[in-house]
């Protein structure tokens, strides 16, 4: 499974099909692209936080969402219009203000389905705060 | 199953404890509390698509997670601190730039643990364009 | 969405398709078809059940998979060789050594992929026993 | 995160509170227990398959139950009365009639929740064949 997209593609893409996830300043990028794998980084502030100092649960579903939609993309290639089917995330922990890594691995890159496991880490990796299993519809491709 | 908080009092408390949602305009509000179930409304804006005029995912995680949070916090009070700790959604149909409704049952809950069903719908909820389970943990409460 | 196939016709797919489902005797039957829904019947024994006298999860989970497996096949007819290719369930109350239903309903039946919603109860549809949600994967259908 | 039962005690206790595993056959054992994960040995028989040839959903949810759970008392020991709360699961390719591997890995083993990672393979570990996430209650613990 080998990737067909640098981190410097991904970004542009990810420019134009996600700007909303830059809404307020930029606080995504993608540190990785491995076989089978990206990972991105998180930096959030105070706009993503919950009375306690904790990240939102919706900060980091967005988190998994645009790390897994960025790892099929990075080994089928831009032009394609995946869509997110489903997806499942498990809260572990609370995560704090401090930069966070999301971590996804291909499970699965079907025809017509890819399933993707996204684990979200902070403190260089070493607090697994949550994880998630999300699917992607893909669309026909040309032979 | 009794709701014990009114529309007025929910509205004050996600005010407070979830500012961020109503970053960039007031988009969601509460429609209606019932015996064990609570409907809010969300008025997506351009902020809130991707490219092809579709709303996106995480706003509707992020309204499906706020109106189960409110369905609990109606049943058990606004002192509890509940957190979420699983969610899982089916994305159906591609939404539109529309009025939106986020209804919420409560399947259980318990001592520890609520679990909701979100049902998310267009067109007059003749259009079910999403649909979510949610678990939420609950703090011990005092007799 | 209106049904193709009768509870007859339900019965044989399912005797030939899910024969394990019968291993130790008759406990699961189809009850009603409707459009959009199918409900079945599951009496479970004694080699359902988990120490403290209730019905095991893998029980229920079955339960939950055949029903919605038959929904779906009820609305798309037998020929089709549908997949499941995600389930997720909640158990809410222990299930006692009780009749126990099973409630299927179609949330959304596309080209390639149905999502069922399966509620169980026992007690005359009084208590929710456990709620999945199921996609199954469809293969091209002939024009 | 250090184990506190060995092969020998799973087995005793599985024999006990699962018996129904065994029925018609034993065709799961404990193969390893390591801190923060467990794996399980699944050699399916006739009585698994589905038309086609292939092990059945209901089997591979079991295995991932069962190994899930033990993970979980083989950290906790034998005398919680651990109970599945959720389970999801992603069946990612059909699995053949061959030995099957379930490697379960302790996301969060908190006071009242536990998170397990489950992964199913086929083929010496090279395929993975399916893929959950299950959550399991742990009641109050003596001090």
């Amino acid at each position: 499974m080998q990737p067909v997209m640098t981190i410097d593609e991904l970004h542009r893409f990810l420019d134009t099909d996600f700007p909303q996830i830059h809404t307020g300043g930029r606080v995504f990028s993608v540190s990785t692209i491995q076989p089978g794998s990206v990972s991105m980084r998180f930096d959030p502030n105070e706009r993503h936080l919950r009375p306690g100092g904790t990240v939102s649960g919706p900060a980091l579903f967005t988190l998994a969402d645009v790390t897994a939609y960025a790892a099929v993309l990075a080994h089928i290639g831009p032009v394609a219009l995946a869509v997110t089917t489903s997806l499942n995330i498990n809260f572990l922990r609370l995560p704090k203000l401090r930069p966070t890594t999301c971590t996804c691995k291909i499970l699965k890159l079907g025809k017509r389905l890819a399933v993707i496991e996204a684990s979200i880490f902070q403190e260089n990796g070493e607090e697994l705060i949550a994880h998630a299993t999300a699917t992607y519809s893909i669309p026909p491709r040309e032979m």
